[in-house]
């Protein structure tokens, strides 16, 4: 039977060995060949996820059906249950999905036979990104035993946060966020965060590993933050607080240049930015792969 | 030289008799190769006839070029006569075309030496749906000869029923309507029908097959009824319903679940819905073979 | 290193020859294999530019990933480098990119592993239709040295003047306009312009070749013409103009019927409309080769 990923609490802490395992394998160069199809549905904009996702299809030899915003039928009302029995009826493998809204509750579309995998709900999980994360971190450091994990900026809405948090947490590393306070989250204990900073600067002398977030302005119904420019100067990563990182930081893409991170320093020695990108690749090729090689 | 598929009323018996043929060949696996490229332009939303014609097209070897709403030159107001010039020059066998408008008149883009595939146009018709159902029936009643078959909803915009009850009248079915007099065209003889049920409990007495329709209200240019939840308790297939039917049922979908149909009874022992989705595969792989084979 | 092309200027007549030399060797069945995957990002509709660079590269044996508008990152921000150095981190070999804005300055992203080509961006460049309807006069006329090209129409937002005189222009040509004051450039020295004709019925008198363009209304921010109507029977290919014609026209397309060209003129023999398509396909494939081959 295939398997669904649609929360990184879904997975056991075997599972993500194996797929990282996978993802070293594919990586070295490894290729394993699955038939069949499978139809990406992106109802929001992406270029990493989407064609990472559908690169690693074809290179596992998987047949790739793409459709964005306005062009599948769960943009006429039909619902994911539906779309689910009609990709199945069709024949197809899996269903990649990217929606704006929250996979909840997804029981009853477990046991199908096809595989669900969850590639960004709404503001709920993205966890082919934490595990993108969370694989770059354990490659630059090795153990994650109590090192230091801190998340910047719109905590609130981030789907990357809530999925990385979690299995940084399962990895031994220790959660920090810094945020305005209007995008912290009022309860953080279902996340495992240890430390909350008000100041980002305070914040990145405390941390190793610097996840600066993307300001979502798409999720934003009202207004969080006075001004972009006064948020960047708070809490951006600025050339000055580059100097001062003591391990390296991520951004999960795209990058808001000078909103999240200034320009100049997307790319410098300690930006971990390439190669998650390069990672993604290999985990969705890994997850594919797990979710499919005995269905 | 190729052949168009713009109505059903295009089709011969002899040619719906080798669209049965075909289909089933297709579904019994054997496979015919041909080689080109197929544009899928879609300007509307849709996930089983889009998914079902490009799988069809990639397993008959046919290279497949999608473009959904705002992609074509069609919404730069290309004319489809030049659209179809442009993509015969740029060597394609075949255009599947689904759009919002009425395909009519089309008798000057025939003897082009590319193959005009009408998935959908505006409320005028959908030949390949028709088909589907057609062939669906046959496969669980056998012949067809004074069957009773139901069309239930919104008849006024449907391309469904204008495809598909001209071909349930060709195999000798009586085929009758149901739906709200706001729904319901004033002439009714153009499409062969024998019944006008003002009561869907009368008129599932009467039927042997029921096909519900979609409730299109991306077509509604003003209001036919007065709410959806009147429409569902009035026309609508319930659970209650579900029991007195005598046969079974179709929807086109996608379903508009407590609209057009009960959420608990879509895949129910007397729903034919899956069994639609799945010979639309084989369908469009028949009507693909037929139109290009000796093209 | 693999090779861009953002403008026409970018070419030396020696890269032109060497195009013009793949394009026929194309044209002719020859076949060459690259491998790897390509991004098509059109964030403005398309259908001949948009399926013969997609074709093209499949038939070079390139894989291939479409993003039309809303679809990629770009659309959320993402700046065109960004984009880039994610592209070449997922491993991809190109970027073809349609664009409603200008790409410029583009200096940065070159010496990248990846090949970034133009495929029409803003009012700017379009360099592959410059090349094809360079080429095209070339096989129909021999020599231009001395032959008289005439835009005209919406010279002031067209890309494909920009590129095309220019090519012309180094092919020996002489370059004349003729349009609406409006949509005439106030400064045509750049384009090496020879001859301004106010009245197109003078003008085909003088041309050899003339190149109607497109009238995009998409572009037009205001009135710039009393009425389609007027403008077509000032500056358009009427049937009465069409008698009078010289040589042969040419129009980029889509055709915009009665307001360029009149519909029943299109295709008639001095029409290169159809041969301006398929050279697409060859020029595309040629500059694809040419871009990857050593990259």
């Amino acid at each position: 039977m295939p398997k669904h990923l649609i929360s990184v609490r879904d997975l056991s802490k075997e599972d993500i060995d194996l797929l990282r395992h996978l993802s070293k394998r594919f990586r070295g160069g490894e290729r394993e060949t699955l038939e069949g199809d499978v139809a990406l549905f992106f109802l929001e904009s992406s270029t990493r996820t989407r064609l990472s996702f559908e690169k690693a299809c074809r290179l596992l030899g998987l047949r790739t059906y793409y459709a964005g915003r306005g062009e599948s039928s769960i943009e006429k009302g039909e619902s994911l249950r539906d779309t689910i029995k009609t990709l199945q009826a069709l024949g197809f493998r899996a269903l990649v999905l990217r929606v704006p809204f929250v996979l909840f509750p997804y029981e009853g579309y477990k046991g199908e036979e096809i595989s669900l995998i969850n590639a960004g709900d709404g503001t709920h999980q993205h966890p082919t990104q934490g595990l993108i994360d969370l694989f770059t971190a354990i490659e630059v450091f090795g153990s994650l035993e109590n090192l230091k994990v801190l998340y910047i900026g719109d905590i609130l809405h981030s789907r990357v946060f809530r999925s990385g948090a979690y299995l940084f947490g399962l990895y031994g590393a220790k959660v920090g966020v810094c945020g305005p306070k209007t995008l912290i989250p009022s309860d953080l204990s279902p996340f495992g965060v240890e430390q909350v900073f008000d100041s980002v600067d305070e914040a990145i002398e405390w941390a190793d590993l610097c996840i600066w977030l993307r300001l979502q302005e798409e999720r934003f119904t009202e207004s969080y933050i006075p001004s972009k420019e006064s948020y960047f100067l708070q809490f951006g990563l600025t050339k000055e607080r580059y100097k001062r990182l003591k391990g390296y930081f991520m951004h999960p893409g795209p990058v808001n240049l000078y909103v999240d991170v200034d320009a100049e320093v997307v790319y410098l020695d300690k930006s971990l930015v390439l190669k998650q990108v390069e990672m993604g690749l290999y985990v969705r090729m890994a997850v594919l792969y797990w979710a499919l090689k005995d269905g």
